[in-house]
């Protein structure tokens, strides 16, 4: 498929937990959509931070500046008809509904919904740990707030089932209700 | 033309003085790229700054980091085959050398060359005088330095000749060099 057959970009937002597995599930839809031969961007928090945001810390603020550049960015690369995968925590509501508004209807807020506990086996760096010692501050779970979305566009058990179920529904999703050209 | 079916994009670099042109040649160059229906994207200081640099100052250290941002929005726009047309003083060859080789072979700097007493005539809001008086501070050309290209690929006198001039060698260049499909 030549890049740009695919006329309106979309933004599919992964929103969770630390160690929920959004990056995992996000980097497999950015490689099956990227298999496919559409043109497909992917964004995460750490990425995105060093290019655009360094600097720029976790207060509720600053997360909320740092996601108002990132909701740009998928908005620009929408318009030029780019798929854009994002993985960022954005644990306040606000903040992804300022999404939602800036690129509207083909926003697709993936909630990656885990329990902590889940998450923190998960956590194979040791982060729910040191934030417990508190040695990482304004820790998404432990010392920070997250705000579960009301009505996403997917709800993902991710600590019940295997990325690869995940994938399937997402998939889905993309090619049923977006029409995304996903086999 | 569909868009999409420029499958390499290319960064048309704008750098010069305030008031040199910058702006008006870029406008020019986006609406005709544009309305050839190629796929096109344009920024430029005050936009970029508001979006993705608020707060961001005009040391040197500062402007490096602001246009480091740049550089990498225009690189993951060619990427996906988007002609990006930018418009900033970027006053510092480092920068300017930066986004070059960052952005490869399809960067294309481009110099309004105009002497300062013509950027002063034609400053319509007045900015080379409040600088001149101090009232803003670190303002190229008066009280910071602007380190001219030594191989822009394109060098303009914009003070000299007409914008609709300037633009149609421009034109050429991008269809001569780099295969741009323009009339």
């Amino acid at each position: 498929m030549e890049p740009g057959i695919l006329l309106r970009g979309t933004t599919i937002w992964f929103t969770g937990l630390p160690c929920s597995g959004k990056s995992t599930l996000a980097r497999l839809t950015f490689e099956k959509l990227g298999g496919l031969g559409l043109p497909v961007e992917f964004l995460d928090g750490d990425d995105f931070r060093k290019h655009f945001s360094a600097g720029v810390g976790f207060s509720k603020e600053e997360r909320s500046s740092h996601l108002r550049r990132v909701s740009t960015l998928c908005r620009l690369l929408n318009k030029h008809g780019v798929i854009v995968v994002a993985s960022f925590i954005s644990p306040y509501r606000e903040n992804r509904e300022y999404a939602r508004g800036l690129i509207g209807d083909r926003f697709v807020e993936v909630f990656t919904d885990s329990s902590v506990e889940v998450c923190m086996k998960r956590d194979v760096k040791g982060m729910y740990k040191k934030a417990m010692a508190g040695e990482i501050k304004q820790f998404t779970g432990v010392s920070d707030p997250y705000e579960r979305p009301e009505h996403p566009e997917l709800l993902l058990k991710t600590d019940l089932e295997a990325p690869e179920e995940s994938l399937v529904k997402l998939m889905n999703l993309l090619r049923d209700r977006y029409g995304i050209p996903v086999p």
